[in-house]
């Protein structure tokens, strides 16, 4: 019996949990129709429902070109495990990775921008939007948001052992699965923090549940 | 006294570095110029000097396309930590990122194709080359292996502490940084595998050097 370990999924669910625990994506758009030149850049991102959050600075390139509403595409991968075969043909890794076809627009409703920010905030790190000085007006002058509609995505995953063909399981070679974690390590508090302020219960310690 | 803490980085060996320690790169292309579209597909890469490899099936339609010398950007990403300011505004992460430019060739020539496949397998798990069934005359004809001069390439890192203007310093909300590692869990054998095999000495335990 051999497992079918890759395959692509169409499911949203699937592919909102995969956006959802990535802490970067990967945005790639074409800043110059005529050299055709990709560009692929990292980000923070965050979702509510159907819709992803990018967010920066007025002065990025980055968003100024997407604010045209040209075609990007929003990749987020996850790195599970290295999977060793006998041979180095079946090595592989495990994987879990969604791809974002689109354009976005910008987002200009004080309220949806506002609401956009604490969704982006709450994803990197639950807990902390209301533990934190929210924007003032000059700064969210500063600051670009834009939406993507997530409609065109595809989600791609990989799991479960290599896939040795018979012949190589007589092999010597150790095979299986290394997993791999996204681990905290200690806090280190800000050399102006007041004495005493204690690193909050929100910030995560040990393993996180997502992978970088 | 401010750090200067986000900053474009054009040195070689800075460059390498990153390349070297990114398990995952973002590849970033355009299919088809008419529709302008790019599309992001996570792969994995080896290097040699300034020479960048690709490498995947035959039947990839990402290397089909890249083997057409169309253009094509590849970024990898490393988020060192989390970096909690007083402020939303002042929020991110501490990371390492390089973006090279360029075209793809294929490379035919086989001695190349072997040495690009086991620098790609070494820089993913050094030690492991040497420890496996190397590629048969089948599998080489089902691989494809491209390669891309690392000429056109940038870093860009953010190190150190949040921004917090003066006037936020005196909130009560904690700051500082949440370092974030790879962590290597526990080797899951394959289920056929000879009883009494070992995992070998080079498989990595504890915290990676490298992040996801």
């Amino acid at each position: 019996m051999r497992r079918a370990p890759e395959r692509g999924v169409y499911d949203t669910d699937a592919i909102h949990a995969i956006l959802d625990e990535a802490l970067v994506c990967h945005v790639g758009f074409v800043p110059d129709p005529d050299d055709g030149q990709p560009y692929v850049i990292p980000t923070i991102h965050g979702r509510d429902g159907d819709t992803l959050y990018l967010h920066g600075s007025t002065a990025s390139r980055m968003l100024r070109a997407l604010a045209d509403e040209i075609p990007l595409c929003v990749t987020v991968t996850l790195v599970d495990a290295l999977v060793l075969a006998r041979s180095a043909f079946h090595q592989t890794l495990n994987y879990r990775s969604a791809v974002i076809l689109g354009r976005a627009a910008r987002v200009t409703d004080a309220d949806e921008r506002l609401r956009a920010l604490r969704v982006i905030s709450e994803r990197v790190l639950p807990g902390r939007w209301a533990d934190c000085r929210p924007p003032t007006a000059g700064e969210l002058r500063q600051t670009t948001v834009l939406s993507v509609v997530i409609s065109e995505a595809s989600a791609k995953m990989r799991d479960g052992h290599a896939g040795d063909p018979p012949a190589d399981v007589t092999l010597a070679h150790w095979a299986g699965i290394i997993p791999l974690h996204t681990q905290v390590g200690g806090a280190q508090p800000a050399p102006d923090l007041h004495v005493g302020t204690a690193v909050p219960d929100y910030v995560p310690a040990g393993s996180l549940p997502r992978r970088i």
